[in-house]
């Protein structure tokens, strides 16, 4: 699907065309004319057919089309003469299931185009878009500013989630801590196997940002490049943080088992107290059942309740003395 | 077991000759006289003298053929002068048992021919080869694209294993979480020997793989350097599975040890309840039983029901209890 | 706010200005005539306005001063034209609550000034400044004087905290050790947690101390260097003993565990030895509760003590036996 | 002791020394008069005397003189003027205590000369140079072809070792899997202990085999490179074999551990069954044990069969319900 | 404390001063007038004072001398300008408690000068000085030469150490895989935290040695460099059986986990099946209680002695069952 194209002059929107077929794009491209100028294409999981014409007009290397089709790619950035290809994976936290969901962003990057695929329902770029062509800053940088204001954007969705998983671990945490009996392993689980997705879309993500704040990628000038390392730098902030919670969920794991491991023992410290107040009696029980002739309590009048108060006092006894050495 | 063997004259299959001996290979190899014309051997665990009358005539060094002959090897390219020889793991998965099995594929790529050697029951080149006849615009490349195609065709089916294992670890995750008892730490190792196995046969491939798409190897033209590059892309990609679903076992792992933890624990509370049910009954049975000549009880009429009411009641109220106190 | 403000000449304080504003910021910076001679403003969690302000006379990079405002970055080390940024994290440990707690320091090192920007409660920078203006060495030194004493103190900090980590790790060790009953994985996941937290604030800054110590930014004159090389081994003493503490934790974590195993089985042994001491005479009452009519000890006139004495002797014979054995 | 000398002209043994001594040693150097043409002095854990005699004669370095005699040195490769200096581990496999043991050789390798010495009983020299002398060919390639023909048949000899090892973890997990009550640990410890010392051999020999097949010292033509990457890959396979074992017997040693927690709870569940199945009729036993006048079934002729039918049938309906669910 | 002080010429002591004393400094140093000659100060602890006259005269750099008085510095080695200051970590074993022990030497290297500031007990230099003086070689290497003398001494001791670890580590093996019950976390703790200490002497030494071995340092002249590989050597040796002792420890550990996980299941099944042994004769004595009037056992002459022959028969059943199955 198009979602949205125009033509950019000065920073400014000029001209959008939304019908998109072959014909309608080389004439947009030839519209191009001052140095920054340029066409935004905007398209979200498109057919096959609407890409290969937009890849007829703009040149687009063949295999990066296919990677934008089929998305499940790792971030990268390739460049094929002329034109840079990225590849950034979306990340969104779903409040209702606690979940992290992932889409893709396909995006190159020519000289006086830039065409975005997108994958996926988070990260929308239209919103993206209208704040650049409010600004009108970035815009002038060209194609190159259009890169770094996605970038910028999805890598700031990342320390979202981040931040959202921060909050999980810290519930996580207050879980395994509390004093009730929890089966924490399931959800540490879960939280270890979004922050792996997480570390998926950051990691690989590096290597392209880097570059691009080195100055070695054409599409961007040297200017730009502290805006890259800014960017970078929040990717570090991202992968640090995912890293350390990770640790810290493995560590809340351990503690958990050692918590599985006390109440256990607990547990067989209360079961067993709480037997020794019934064993102990029925041998008094016991002791008052046997058939010896000559039992003086048997014949006394009140042997009965002697017996049952000696059966009450020996629990009542026990009773106190585990209470005190902490086993009920 | 000579497999198939055909002279391609621009990317077109233009002699095959099946029978084989010294002199056949020398006159096929001779009937080459255009760039990009190749000679291409397709072998099928040979024996010594196969080999070794093709290593003659194509001068294969001694010590390849050997690693060809022998099988086993790790993947690893290297160059002997004028010659590329690679050697490459091949993996496919069993679906009756759920099992990685694995073959290899020894390759010795020169100017004029590509001779395949291939050991085990997978990734048969026989389909790669008429795929490629039928497209011809891999083959036009020369040997560089027999030497593409088989790589991409070996590292597609490492993908379509390893989407497997995903499968089986979510199934195994299933299993873990579940309320049943199960027993799957056996499942866990023998996925993770599985991942060992994919490992050993993706890892060391991707030195190979990055020097074939940085344009190092003079097999390899420049301007086929992308198509490498995406192989090792998909090679990452593999890895990257690889290594998280290692991580995501060893916790499911971990989850699973607590698990059982906790259902020894939950199975102790249930034992000690149960044990109670009979417990207090027998003991109010042994007060009954004790010889008193004064017990009022034990001349009423309705003693013996009320004492089994006593036990019903005790029983019951405990019952309760414990069943309140999620014991039960 | 602004919390000092002064011009050094020759490393010593000449004029200090607290007002504040653009203005007075211009006229200060133009008293600045001779080399070394520079203005150092500093301040606490200012307001955008009182950053802008500095900002706009000093030239300081918006994406430096954006860092700069909103704290919670990562330490690292810029350099914009002719001006070197720097972030650093604060750690002071809170005696009362056995804390570590953050703060950060935002540096902007100009030729001829300094801007401090200081969040959080910790390393209040008044004291140091006090201290340079009295020993005028490092002054003389100019701008860079300033940021090597403002990491030295910062990173000497670093250190203070380590040690008192280390104090609180002995703690845990002796606890572990103890043949108490102690409940340690939660202070021993505190402590990584605080781990974390300092290795988080230490290892990204060991980049730009190096590259302080090479010599290689331009705010840094030549001698200055064996001073930052020797911040750079204390930092790297840091980092060692922060990540040795760290396996120290997890080594004494699973010793935890393992004592919570060896006392588990203790008392395992205890409970079952104490119910011996109950069910052997329980068996003995049975027996002579029979109701065989030829039982000799029945009619025996010391049939009943005897008894009591056998359920005693047999009780104190496994008392002997349990405790000889270690169970007991 | 001086086990075997030799001069070697055209790659062919001419002449034999056995009787060694500094003035023979000299001798016997003086003789070597064409390019290729070598001594070969083989010893087996020398005295001081024999080998300080050699060293003066050849020249050899006193640290590595010392390194050769005193043994227990790392494996490594230096170079000494004109000369080279290798140490190797030696392993092999006891069959009879499943275990594995260490020697170690040390080479001089100068352009006239090479000087092996020997330590402790595994990889004989004496069978390596005999094949050598029927082969010729090595032989020919001067006192490099030795260095090779060593290192290739002690490097061959830890492939053999890791095979065996491989049938020793296959073992262990075939045990630790099986359903019988085995202590695995041990046997696990033991083989990892092994696999250490092997990795001791075999991880710091990579580096010198890299030096040789790179063509980088001198002893080594560079024709005979792709023999020592053929050496090189066989060293990367055992290293990578080594490393898969030691995760593999991780893995299992943490089935192992889940295998004795799941018997624990097979085993408490089955004990509290049986526990079950002998309370139940004590409470019937304990039921009509008790002294009410009014209880018919104890006036009934049947009474009593029909008490010991109900604690059968007890016992026998709970054996099933036990079983069941699995607890028997 | 000035321990010792002499200028040695031509590598021979020829004069010693122990009084100290700036001006004594000066005159001493001004003797030195051939290459190769040099004063030697050796110190314990020194105060303030003694090291800033020894400083002032030989013109050692204010930070270097600060580190050489506190002490607890990282191994390192520092080049000012015409100097080489090295910080060495010195361990020793003490036998009667088990425990390594560290202290440090500073030294600073120049020209014509060592001086040597040593704290802590171990590692005295006095008898390494004498063993220098009386072997006259290494002294005539110049200051280099004490510098390898020292280093190597120093080094040869953290040998010995790590050979008394190993000891260690042999001895908590065979408590481990005792049959006795031994608690062994706590000393394999120690032995963690011990070997903690060594690395933290070693790593940081290999870097300044490696620089050393390269030849990269003025003080050591290039002949030397073999010697300082032969102390990287060692160095490399030490780092290993580190590394290979603190995994095994963490495989004895666990395995000291199964152990304990083991004797829990075997004590668990022992107390069962002890259970069992007094609870059915329980059984036995509860039926025989049974108030059932036609219960032909009970009128029998030999009732009461077949009842305790039927109850030591299944109690004897029972344990030959239990026997045989491993239970007891």
């Amino acid at each position: 699907m198009i979602v949205d194209c125009a033509l950019y002059r000065d920073g400014q929107r000029s001209e959008g065309i939304h019908s998109g077929g072959a014909q309608h794009w080389r004439e947009l491209r030839e519209m191009v004319d001052a140095d920054g100028d340029f066409v935004w294409i905007g398209m979200f999981e498109p057919d096959a057919e609407e890409i290969h014409e937009v890849a007829e007009v703009f040149g687009l290397h063949p295999l990066a089309v296919e990677d934008a089709v089929l998305a499940h790619q790792r971030p990268k950035l390739e460049r094929f003469d002329g034109m840079v290809f990225l590849v950034l994976k979306t990340l969104w936290y779903v409040d209702e299931t606690d979940a992290v969901e992932t889409g893709e962003i396909a995006m190159f990057v020519g000289e006086d185009f830039v065409v975005t695929v997108r994958h996926g329902q988070g990260n929308e770029l239209h919103t993206a878009r209208e704040e650049l062509e409010s600004t009108r800053k970035v815009l002038e940088h060209g194609p190159g500013g259009v890169l770094y204001a996605v970038i910028d954007r999805v890598v700031d969705e990342y320390l979202a989630v981040v931040d959202e998983l921060v909050v999980d671990v810290d519930e996580i945490e207050a879980s395994v801590f509390s004093t009730e009996r929890t089966n924490d392993s399931t959800r540490i689980y879960v939280l270890k196997r979004e922050l792996a997705e997480v570390r998926r879309a950051v990691l690989p993500l590096r290597e392209p940002v880097f570059r691009l704040s080195s100055g070695s990628v054409p599409a961007v000038p040297e200017s730009a490049t502290p805006f890259f390392r800014d960017v970078a730098d929040h990717l570090a902030r991202a992968a640090e943080t995912v890293d350390s919670l990770d640790a810290l969920l493995s560590t809340a794991f351990d503690a958990h088992l050692a918590q599985i491991s006390v109440q256990q023992n607990d547990d067989m410290r209360k079961i067993s107290a709480g037997a020794a107040l019934i064993v102990v009696p029925t041998l008094i029980a016991g002791i008052y059942g046997m058939n010896f002739k000559h039992m003086p309590e048997l014949a006394w009048a009140y042997g009965y309740p002697y017996a049952l108060l000696l059966m009450g006092a020996a629990a009542g006894g026990l009773w106190f003395w585990f209470k005190r050495s902490g086993w009920l």
